[in-house]
């Protein structure tokens, strides 16, 4: 049993930690970090959690936390954990950060698309990237872990074996995604609320939202070459779930036997990674409130390009399922354990 | 390990079965009936079960069933069960049945509410209505289990501690229930489409629902003396959820503090019953995919009258969850083993 | 060709009216004033007003605006309109107030439910309470006209005839309402967030909501007798609509016909009170962007109540319409002059 | 007055034609034509038509129907409008049919990506295709009119001028298309069940969906090339609109100006199509239950793509609306009469 505690846990991506954690056999949540809610029950600010989670929110104090702690959880906006980093919370806990922070390699490239200063460079050669399926081995002994956006986990899994395989030009992928709005989080904004969203579908982030390098980064160590790629986020009127539709023309002629045995070599050992049966194509629903990814794909031969479909829930395999996921691997814990969440339809 | 068998696996509280007894540790599904779907994979029929669940439907010999598993849950139209129902099958199998053949005692009610002939009047009587908090010790011992309907589970737990205990009186209750559409089945009819519900609300079954005298005849029983309500459902856009507000007058002046007494003795050692601070008024969202039923109060002054409210998951414990919760309780299992979902939210 | 000005333009309400003025042949709004977005483009507000409104919103300035237009209406906080008001403004401009300021003719009510000081109870006499189809002559001549809320119009409208004719017990009337997230208003609020409302239902303000005195004054006029009565709301996730679902005990025993006759004596002639025919209940749905308010009824021998059902649009029939129809009597308009909007299925 | 028949008037499609003509000045429907509910009322089947629409349903018999009208509309299944026409029918009568059937001039196609045989194959040529802004003369003087597709008037209307210009290479052009529910007709289908709609969002029709040749056809005319591209529609959550959101890579360097001079030289002038201000992408909400398309779009230097998005109605310009819009050119009315429907917001 170790110690786990969560700074930032009443956003919604904390308070899924939550809700997994809850029904996870090694840990126990010793610690709700929430500088907004100090002193106030964390069933009060989550009320699905009353009589379930007995605890007050604590502020934000890393370093303190770091001293009781196994493993920390930042569920924090960009720049905190960069911020708050140092050798001494390194040496004491592991860190597993839900942010961009430690997400891209190269700090420029960060810098410019977050438009703040990475205040801990430093550290980011060390950090992880935790895309579960894809660096295992190294999660395995990461003491940083950069925990992958909920868009670009689902981005790059969908196309991650044909673009290791090289049957994909690269140099044509364009993602178009559709996201839940838990997605875009529990601040009391405009823009998010019911009657803004209901019954409305727009495009955001046209060519400049921030989890582009980011998929471009993966993808491109998957290729063996710097990937440029259009990415487009899409509000969608329901709480959870990413669907992301991506179009790639092929390098060459490939049938569907081919493309399938590819996926197949990828994935299917994986236990969270389901690749669909011919002509079943992704419904997000499907896979609602687990850590599923759901994969397929069409070739269309009238234009030589190949469909390729992911879904997750956004919350979950897009943020604390996949972060639980990791920290299964840094500890030694069975890579499910928490996880067997079945999907919940309707 | 025991064994089960669903008929009706395919309908959403059958489904819901699936999902749950999928995480039960002493429960093992053999049996997937589907009389539409025979022979068909079930996890074509619900594609969240990919790789999850691996077994074709089986037409529904009840018969044949008992002879291979410990226990039916039959989730199916009203007057199926009833016409299956035999004295082998009961001394083979113990049967939970979520339809409402067994859950009313007087059979000209049922016959005139359900417009049908009950086809085994015989086993009525021995049938046990499965409120599992209200009949708890009698469910341990049935063999014939009575599964309450989704909303009378809501209306009668909520009003069940003051009929109980004489605080209101009961020729002034008046229950305004409103329900997620996963209520009216998986069934294709045009009242259910997507463009016919979404953005509308309605009232149904105005002074002719058949979960009536079965809220009758339990908080009848409840209040010893025979009780005729008002009960009127509203169907909600939305999959999940009832909400039930309960209104009657106060037989005598009651503080805040005496009903929140009377409620926490009856539910205060139940696991599956939360009620809430004062103040604050029970939401659907909050018991989302749990077993949960949250219930508050409201005295109004003014007019004499309290305020009562409910809600729960109609699939979980309106239906699929108390299953299960009484399969735990009648074959001396945990009560609560597979039923510790956590509510997601959002 | 009369000239409009609104206070409080880039509330929901206010933007209803924009909508429906838009329409209307006789009416030109020259002024769009909005606190919160002084000297922005209103179709920079509302985006789906680009190209059809072309107007900076101004400041809310009564006095000046008084001198520019015909009518004012407030579409404001509760006090605002109040505090404003003054002779001069009343001598040169027709008010209609979409705020409570003036629906209640005892001020110690109004301070008490609202919370507020009154600060010019002087014109609360003088006030005309606009329900159009109760109140029609006397708002033909009002300068001051007070528009009912929506959950009033909605509750007040739907059991009117049976108040006024003695059929029902009032000291039995419970009001169980339920409205679209629309009715909250277009303040950035935690509790309105999409993932907040989604999938989700609750009661709120129980036994406390506004509304009820302004309820209870209008229907005690009607019945000739002090009313008290239970209203409880609820918030639904669609945009807009309201339902109302009414109990109470009748008098005597009545026929459906001789009910139903009632109702058509004080709404057959009316345009936008539509009594539904035999065992068709109100959907909102069904009256959605319209003008229109549907009511229907079942009488329930068993307990000797009548259940009265209404729906509305909130923004329209419960806000803007009711207020451009209102508009359209003050100055000798054709009464549904910009009020034929068919309703918008689905 | 002009007289019109409908046939179909009792799917989503019709009964938007039904609405629209309701405010129309010159028009008068004189037959609701609809097999599956002949000779019931037509306010039983759309009951937000209650006291407006006072007819009972028709059979589909378009031969009787013409000596009576002056137009029809057929919004019926692929096939019907092919199998019953002849040349007494187009001598008597002006068809706008929402169908499929005359849209496509390569018969060849049409059956191959219907899968039907086209029974009138002698009209094609003479029909017009019915983009108002793009074939405003020729619609004009047309009596057989072939009324575009949903997506593929949002599609094809979005891309148009650069198509038209040469600006976007036409080999490389995707579009990634979502649409409400309503377009999947009022069929009671399991799939448009609310419970399997909401909280979901799929692909389908991926690499076969039968408006791709339209899309084809006319982007291809527009071009002065054959054109071949990817067209996907999803499936989203909510009753109307539809959002395209194109993919392009640019044929040269141009600036955002340079693009926005051509749409507007194409679009300035017709009051139905909105080109956004820069920087501000269309949402579906913004157009609801009006005629108008918004476009807007997103150069990306880093990729050398275009980003094109458009949002319509579905029912309304995707159907209905561009129908009336048609007849008013066919028959020489003012183009926007009837359809000067403010969008609803919210």
């Amino acid at each position: 049993m170790i110690k786990a505690g969560i700074i930032g846990a009443t956003g919604y991506a904390g308070a899924e930690l939550v809700r997994i954690l809850n029904g996870h056999k090694e840990v126990e949540i010793v610690w709700y970090g929430s500088r907004s809610y100090v002193d106030q029950n964390y069933a009060d600010v989550y009320r699905n959690m009353f009589q379930i989670v007995d605890a007050k929110c604590m502020d934000d104090n890393m370093e303190a936390l770091a001293d009781q702690v196994d493993v920390i959880f930042t569920a924090t906006p960009q720049g905190f954990c960069a911020s708050m980093m140092n050798d001494a919370i390194l040496s004491k806990a592991k860190i597993i950060d839900l942010s961009a922070d430690y997400r891209i390699k190269d700090v420029a490239v960060y810098e410019k698309w977050y438009g703040i200063k990475h205040e801990s460079p430093q550290y980011i050669e060390e950090a992880v990237y935790g895309l579960s399926e894809v660096n295992r081995e190294m999660i395995k002994h990461a003491r940083l872990l950069a925990n992958p956006g909920c868009y670009t986990t689902c981005s790059i899994l969908t196309a991650y074996p044909l673009a290791k395989e090289g049957v994909i030009d690269m140099s044509t992928l364009i993602i178009d995604a559709k996201s839940g709005t838990s997605g875009a989080g529990r601040g009391a904004k405009l823009p998010n609320l019911y009657c803004e969203v209901n019954e409305n579908i727009k495009a955001y982030g046209v060519a400049s939202h921030r989890h582009t390098p980011e998929i471009e980064e993966q993808l491109g160590i998957a290729a063996g070459e710097p990937v440029t790629l259009n990415f487009t986020p899409h509000l969608i009127p329901m709480n959870r779930g990413i669907l992301a539709t991506e179009y790639a023309t092929l390098k060459k002629q490939v049938t569907y036997e081919e493309v399938k045995a590819i996926y197949d070599q990828y994935y299917q050992k994986e236990t969270f990674v389901r690749v669909l049966e011919k002509g079943v194509f992704p419904e997000t629903k499907w896979v609602e409130g687990s850590n599923y990814v759901d994969i397929n794909f069409q070739i269309d031969p009238r234009t030589n390009r190949i469909i390729m479909m992911g879904a997750i829930d956004n919350l979950v395999k897009g943020a604390a399922g996949q972060a639980v996921q990791n920290m299964n691997l840094m500890f030694g814990f069975s890579e499910n354990e928490g996880l067997n969440m079945v999907p919940m339809f309707p």
